[in-house]
């Protein structure tokens, strides 16, 4: 416990500083020192931005030092984003100057070749000897929305990243702003963190960090290797039991972990035992790059499933049969809906189903349309036979559906039994549309049914598991 | 043969005529007679369109017939979308006009009780001893872009389905304009048919028709049932070694297969005969709904690959590791470049890899990024140790990047091998345009760094087959 205090403790700088030092070039480009300094500046950073660099003198209304010791404040954070070979002198002065957490962007480490190598031990052995944490080195680095905290080094075409309750991690940097179109998503998401080769900080200390905070509700993580598998097993046995986690391994076949030892520098492992982990803690795993960021996305609502009940409300019966067909994987059924239900239906209108709600042909013949689906919805969602639903939505041909849907759907919020939509249509626009409004109401939206259908499975056995454990 | 023949002919009147007659509601609405007509003369269809109905004389500048019987010329396809009991008597008008085509959207028949399975029995009683075939009842119905055929009886939104080599058929009505997004995709496609209860046109017709068809160079199906098991075995055999033919099946559990029967009012069948009989027809069996309409589209390219050697392309080294244990399901292989491809991507640039092409960090800090990437791509596609390419593209924070991508891949329509992309970015319109008009180009692609690897995998596996067929 005085341990994982101790990671909170060290890794509370990356993700809450109040000042920032970027070391490295301000030339105007796609990726770089200015391009930091322009994403924290954009996306509303509070604290202090020191530039460091010898030959500038001012940049962006900001004050330029000429190295981190002329920096006259505390420094919580540097982020270092130079050639591979002057990061260890720039550490020290960091370490000089009481500075506790540094990102690396830089590449050309253990992921290189053997010097890089040398120089990853090097910077590893600088920053324990100075009680300091690296991210990195190769790495996009960390993201905290809600601080305005968004480093970026790479230029993403947007400024903002939406709060959300999902932390992602990863040894990539994939999932960072400039690859993930969070701003067009409307993605919300509590903290990033792309580990790079993990020279220091690792899966562990992340997950540990994630664990305290009440704001992140699932933790998602794309990880290639395990830095040391006995504390892998006991750290993600605790988070896993207070919180989902969910991971995607890859190098799971052997050339694909030989491959990812040369460009992560990192060993191989069997992913047998990895997967003989996972189910000893109570890891999700995860099997495509997709769901790393849509399953997460169910343990957002305020409640957990209270059964493997399903409810199905659809546009269409072959929508229904795949779901029902999926659902089986998970260990959820569809039941018979409660007699009350059925003829509250059935006075709304007849033949909309026992336990698929076809609500395609009134829908598309009936002119109080939406009156007719709201009144659906709300019996459906009442029905005490039902733990979840599985939301089908069309958007239809027009902008009109979308607008009204969503009138409806305000309604809804306070509901606690979860929801997961697929949503589709004619228009491309109107279905993401609806989707992103839709997210923003606190409902998650699947781009696939079944993964609409996973979610709901997954986030059943996760409830499931922790009223096992807590008996 | 002789048969097969005259299934191709029966079917004709429905994806080629020169006339239709549409007997329906000409109401205003969301569905109906009127839409129909409407999206026929939006998508440019040449022939003549014969609208029926007693209470009106001129609709959208046609006239108006108050029945079948009224029409002054030969009909050779009608729709109908009328009650389910008026179906029968408009039959058989159809029968003593000659009529050889129906499509019967309106639903009310074997879907729904046991009144409307006697008038399915009855419709098809009609059909059988009149000549005449009918694709329904309860569908939404076919198209033909090629012919501007397009009678949908849903509002869709837009008025054009681009013209490709792909033929969809399914049990539903979610293949159709009203419900999947031709327009806004700019999906390419050569025939769509829903066939409903399949209460007399099905799979086995369809695919008959279909195989003749050289504009067609893959076939895709979702079906709940198989109506006649020997046939679909003799039939899916041939047809699926002239093309491929893809297919998704539900009702695989008990409880889908038993819920799939109350709305399409057919019979469950075991799963594991399907599977069977998929395998010895070479069927190549999908698994989501979203396979449906991806993964045919590597067959649209020009050529199959030579072999299973997968060369890589991409921004970062962990989509890489992911896209090699993926291929391993398939039997791909990721060799290692041929010595010549590897010293000219020494010589433009050091370290880019030799296994996995990794792009990511030159194009980040590279000025003439565009030639850098055009010449990579030209060298890893010559390389004769690579039969086909996963080909990562990372849109970047500006429309200026999809621009220039556009521009080299203009240069390289000639080639021959297949090349899977994957396109992601920081803003989701500019990654949308890119696929839409990268796709406009002939090459494919895909919404998950999965599905395009497994469209690679599968057409490297239907290949292999086709030339063992041919041994």
């Amino acid at each position: 416990m005085a341990n994982r205090k101790l990671h909170e403790n060290s890794l509370n700088p990356f993700f809450d500083p109040q000042s920032i030092a970027v070391i490295g070039s301000l030339k105007e480009g796609l990726f770089g020192g200015l391009v930091v300094i322009r994403s924290l500046l954009n996306a509303g950073f509070k604290g202090e931005i020191y530039p460091v660099n010898p030959s500038y003198r001012e940049i962006n209304g900001l004050m330029v030092y000429p190295s981190i010791k002329d920096v006259p404040k505390k420094i919580d954070l540097v982020l270092i984003i130079t050639g591979a070979r002057s990061v260890a002198g720039i550490l020290k002065e960091c370490v000089d100057k009481g500075v506790r957490a540094a990102i690396v962007v830089s590449d050309g480490f253990a992921e290189r070749d053997e010097e890089g190598r040398k120089l990853q031990e090097e910077i590893v052995a600088i920053a324990r000897q100075g009680n300091l944490r690296i991210i990195g080195p190769n790495t996009a680095g960390i993201a905290n929305p809600s601080k305005g905290l968004i480093p970026n080094p790479y230029e993403m075409g947007y400024e903002k990243v939406k709060q959300g309750a999902i932390a992602i991690g990863a040894q990539t940097g994939m999932i960072n702003p400039q690859a993930f179109p969070y701003g067009d998503l409307g993605y919300g998401v509590s903290k990033i963190c792309d580990f790079g080769n993990k020279a220091d900080v690792d899966e562990c200390d992340i997950m540990e960090y994630l664990e305290g905070d009440p704001s992140i509700k699932a933790i998602t993580l794309y990880l290639e290797n395990i830095k040391d598998g006995k504390r892998f097993l006991k750290v993600s046995k605790r988070v896993a039991s207070s919180k989902p986690v969910l991971i995607l391994k890859s190098g799971r076949t052997e050339q694909g972990a030989r491959v990812s030892a040369s460009h992560t520098g990192s060993l191989a492992q069997d992913d047998r035992i990895f997967d003989a982990a996972c189910k000893q803690s109570g890891v999700i795993r995860l099997n495509t790059f997709r769901e790393l960021f849509e399953l997460p996305k169910i343990f957002a609502h305020p409640s957990l499933p209270k059964g493997n009940r399903l409810g199905i409300i659809t546009f269409t019966g072959a929508v229904g049969v795949l779901a029902i067909d999926e659902g089986t994987k998970y260990g959820l059924t569809v039941p018979l809906l409660s007699s009350v239900t059925r003829n509250k239906l059935d006075a709304i209108f007849p033949g909309l189903g026992n336990r698929i709600v076809d609500i395609g042909p009134p829908m598309a013949v009936i002119n109080d349309y939406m009156s007719f689906y709201s009144e659906v919805l709300k019996t459906v969602v009442a029905d005490p036979q039902i733990d979840s639903i599985f939301n089908v939505i069309w958007t239809g041909p027009s902008g009109e559906f979308v607008d009204n849907y969503l009138k409806i759907y305000r309604g809804f919020q306070g509901n606690r039994k979860p929801i997961a939509s697929w949503i589709y249509g004619p228009r491309l626009s109107y279905a993401q549309e609806m989707a992103r409004h839709l997210e923003d109401l606190g409902f998650p939206v699947f781009s696939d049914i079944e993964m609409a259908i996973k979610a709901l499975g997954i986030a059943n056995q996760y409830a499931n598991r922790l009223c096992h454990n807590n008996k």
